[in-house]
């Protein structure tokens, strides 16, 4: 059994939505060695930081909460599709000779986990994209980029996914992964009222 | 197949360790529906925080950090031990008659589990119960305490599972769990040079 780490590691100097200060995550070390017999870390970071899912209250007001998801939604088959030579948006005519199943989670390799630095034209999912993958009922999406959209002021992407209740999982780590079908896991921390949350994903070989 | 969380909900009125105020999380709405289009929330919080795990920095100076942990550490067949009936401590003679296996995640039901408010006379794990679990080769051990010890000014258990490469997973909830054999998944948030991290933990029925 091998399994493929696709989360991105939290780091101080890691990339950050739009290279936002704010976005970074700060680490404080309170406790260390050189007064204390034990060493440890507090952390403050946005929820949408590196490796995460968004809920739909991060889009819907009143729209629910990360902690509502079934786990199931985060754990399955799954497919991994390659859309790396892919400029720009992945549209619905991208997606449609590929072998999507109903309950599939989908997971959107693209030429954004090859960028080393914030790339402000990553490649995201155009709303044709995210209808064709409603129709198909799949289960959970997943992209390598820090955000399935981007500049498009109605977050219709969002919008259409997590209104059909898909979760989308952004911030995945896809450099080393091929084509092809893979068993996912990847449970979100469990946090109370929050429109997102941090997760730790891999794909397992099978 | 049926998965049970096994996870306690981080938020802002958790049962933190020894009630003590710098352990509480904190939420921060950076983005609400008010002045902006999408929600968002900012979290500061210690990484003993909830369900976590403790990697050898946490109490040898130099020790290994959390990110060096395979990922192979956190699934696999687990085998939940009801020791409920116990006050204090858990000693080697209450694991002795147990049927645990080499490579085994060993999960450590207590009374803990059963706690509203912290509880300062929690029940814990004794080196005499960390040597057992050495010696047995496990692979990685989990408890329902905040703490796999308490008021041991050494960390003598810390260091006797640590030392062997044994990772301590503290802050699991059990209560709706029973003795038996399971699989584990808890795949650690990726997080970079530090002492500890956050995991949604689950037990998978078999």
């Amino acid at each position: 059994m091998k399994i493929y780490d696709i989360s991105i590691p939290i780091s101080e100097d890691m990339i950050v939505y739009k290279n936002r200060t704010e976005k970074k995550p700060v680490f404080n070390i309170v406790a260390d060695y050189d007064k204390n017999s034990v060493y440890e870390t507090d952390i403050c970071l946005n929820l949408h930081t590196g490796t995460h899912v968004d809920a739909p209250l991060h889009v819907f007001k009143n729209g629910q909460m990360v902690d509502k998801y079934p786990l199931e939604k985060f754990c399955g088959d799954a497919i991994v599709i390659d859309l790396s030579i892919i400029e720009g948006c992945i549209d619905r005519e991208h997606l449609t000779d590929k072998d999507i199943q109903i309950n599939d989670i989908v997971i959107l390799k693209t030429k954004n986990s090859e960028d080393a630095i914030f790339n402000f034209d990553f490649t995201y999912l155009s709303i044709s994209g995210a209808r064709y993958l409603s129709e198909k009922k799949i289960k959970t999406v997943g992209i390598d980029g820090l955000g399935i959209e981007r500049n498009q002021a109605d977050h219709a992407t969002h919008k259409e996914l997590l209104g059909q209740n898909i979760p989308i999982i952004e911030g995945l780590h896809l450099k080393d992964v091929k084509e092809g079908r893979y068993q996912f896991i990847g449970f979100p921390i469990s946090i109370a009222s929050v429109e997102a949350s941090l997760l730790r994903a891999v794909l397992i070989e099978k």
